[in-house]
Formats: structure tokens, sequence, C-alpha cells
């Protein structure tokens, strides 16, 4: 049982995205909760401000350091919490291995930027570990947030529905998937590779491997040459 | 004006992203369309499934080629489409550079996979353009999908509020922005760094491209070392 916090500047974005697919199978099965906290439910601003214009003239606002410290403080009064994350576009990089140490934790805080960013002071002094979804520029840490809760829904034993399922993805060995194919044999005269209606369960074994080198090779050389260092 | 179309096994998964914060603002002022087209909808089976197992024994399920056909056949059918683009964790990872490329299409079509993925047939036929979040494994392309929503969404001229705003962002510049900071100047003796209240704008900018410079050396060696190469 996973415990996640989400706290947001936007919180009805949230909504749908944890009441469908995996995170509600997760959530329904009792092995996962979501719970998310409307940051304006937490400043002391007579006019519920939580955001202010920056320091040194940039644009964009700024999420203040108060809404966000009582937030946190007061779950961690409630109980201990394994990471407080921060999502952020110059965090470490979100990969497998962030999401497989994350599903097995306990509770956890995802805190979500939003506009120009949050106040330094509240990465430097709450904050564990800070996460990014790629070098590009959202304008809040919301959807990567809900990518994280995905990716570790799904590690959690018994969400999947089949045990191997997640084993079997790409990057759990580190070479991209193999191409699929599911029925008709011949859908308008595109047809499926001829290996994998063969029954032969070696060599479909084969191709798909042979599949997953290519692809990867071709398309993702910087893990190509991870994998080769590694095996 | 930009029009995107979002094809999803899980279309309900889509609705509160599109709903709030940059997106419905974007949509909200008419420059930006957004539609959400339900995969079930396009199926002739009669029991209407969207999906199968896959040849070769593995496990999980697969998108069949009939719906995705028929649903983006039609929609080609209606207009010109500039990319047909399908989220997948083995394509080219998305990135700022690819997110202004797309800022300036008219209409995009993104197919977002579900369960083990789809028929290679329909990336083999259909598709112009594959795209990846990251190095990690979600249950669908839904939230990469909205990822690339609101990357795009916010690079539309007359989005931001101030025209600066996304200019200034990390990644526009390949470096990682500065740490930022708002009143007020001292939270229960945490301090902002006293250059930032100075007044003196020359200091203001020195500062903040160290920083962004120091940040991105600790961080993420591999930007900083692209960085350096092209400056």
């Amino acid at each position: 049982m996973i415990r996640i916090d989400l706290i947001s500047a936007v919180p009805g974005l949230l909504v749908s995205p944890i009441e469908h697919s995996i995170v509600k199978r997760a959530r329904t099965a009792g092995l996962l909760e979501v719970h998310i906290h409307d940051l304006r439910d937490f400043t002391t601003d007579k006019h519920r401000k939580i955001d202010d214009y920056p320091y040194g003239g940039a644009s964009g606002m700024v999420l203040s350091t108060q809404p966000i410290f009582d937030c946190i403080r007061s779950l961690m009064a409630q109980r201990e919490y394994d990471d407080v994350i921060f999502m952020a576009p110059d965090g470490i990089p979100f990969n497998q291995k962030e999401a497989n140490r994350m599903s097995l934790l306990k509770n956890i805080i995802i805190l979500c930027g939003h506009y120009k960013g949050v106040d330094q002071r509240v990465r430097d002094n709450l904050i564990t570990r800070e996460i990014s979804m790629g070098d590009f520029v959202l304008s809040g840490g919301e959807i990567p947030a809900l990518a994280v809760v995905d990716a570790v829904a799904r590690l959690i034993p018994g969400v999947l529905g089949d045990a191997e399922s997640a084993l079997e993805d790409s990057f759990q060995d580190e070479l991209l998937g193999p191409p699929v194919y599911t029925r008709p044999p011949d859908y308008n005269g595109m047809k499926v590779p001829e290996v994998l209606t063969s029954g032969n369960h070696a060599k479909i074994k084969e191709w798909e491997f042979q599949q997953s080198i290519e692809r990867t090779k071709a398309r993702r050389p910087d893990l190509f040459k991870k994998y080769l260092n590694e095996h």
C-alpha cells in the first residue's frame, strides 16, 4: 500500500487521470491512495493569494513559501514521509529505475510547481528529491506528477493483471520492446510477420530479441551503448 | 490556431487536464482546439472490442488495426494533418525543440497507445512521428499526450500573458533556469539572497546567469557540455 499526497495550485487538473485506468484500479484494489491538496486551502493571505512576483524583475509568478510550508508540515505532522518530491524541469530525469525505487516506498508527497516556479527556500528546506520529466517546459508539475503516479501504480504488486506484464516492458531490461501485432493476420493486405504465426516459440523469442536490438540501435544509440557495456 | 485531435482507449482520462490552466486558457481564447476521440466509437466489433492478444505469446493486450485505421482515416478525410503522432516509449525523446516545431503546425493527430501497445501496422502505415516522454513505462500514452498539448499550448502566441515568459524558461536557451524567490524577504529566518533585493539590475542578471551555469553544471553535465559546444 502506497500513499501519495499531491499538492497543487490547480488541483482540479489532477482529477480525471487518477479516476481512470491503472491508477483507478490500484486505488480500487486498496493498493494505492492518492490525496489531492489545494494550496489555496493553506494560505493565510486574506485574498487567498498563493503566489507573488519574483525578485529580480523576471516575468511570471512564483509560488510563495507560507502555503507550501504549512501544507507540507501539516502532512508531516500526521505521518512519516519517505520522500518529498518536487516536479521541476531542472530535477534529475525520471526513469524506470526511479519508478522502481518509488514503488517500494510507503508515503510520498509530490509538490507540483506552477507558473514560474516555487520560492527556492521551499526547495532548500522541504524537498528531498527533485524530478524532471524531460527537457521541455510545461505550465506546471501536475502532468509530470500524474506520470509518476501512473508509473509507480503499475509497479505495485497485484495491480497489473498479469505479473509478467510489467517485467517485459521497454526499459525493464534497458532495451526498447519489439514490435507487437494482433489479429487479423492480414488487414487489407498488411500482414503480420510470418514467424509470429509459426508456433515456433524459440524462433519467436529470437526474432523479438533481434527486433529489440535493431530498434534500440536505430532509435536510441545511447541506450544501446549502455546495454552493450552492461552485457 | 492549432487543432489537436487526441485518440484514446481511455478518453475520460483526458478530460480534466484540458479543462484547466494554460490549455483551458488557450482554448477559451480561440487559439487552440482539442478534440477527444474514443477508439471504441470506431470499432466494428459487435462486442465493441478494440484490442486483442499479441501474436507470439507475450502477455498484455494490443490495440487492433481496424478501429485506429477507421478513426484516423475519418479525420484525414475532413482536413489535412501536419502530423500523426504516436506516443510511444520507443519514440524520439520529446524536448523543447520538438515543442517549438509543433507549435508552428495547424492540425495534429495524437494517438495514445494503451495496454501493451498498438499493432505495428498502424505505426508503419499511419504514423508520421513517434514521440517518447522518457525512459519509463506508463499504462498509456494519455499523460504524455497531455504533456505535449500543454507544452505546445503555452508556445502559441497570445496564450501566455507575458510574451517574455516563455522565452525566459529553462531549455529555451539550453541552460537550466536560476533559482527564483518571492516575498517575504525573510520567512522564519530563511532569507532571500541579498543581490536580488539590491535593485542593481546588472548585478542581478549576472547572478542569475552564474546560478544557471552552476545549476546546469551540477545537475545536468550533459546539457552543460552541449551548451559549451554551442557558445
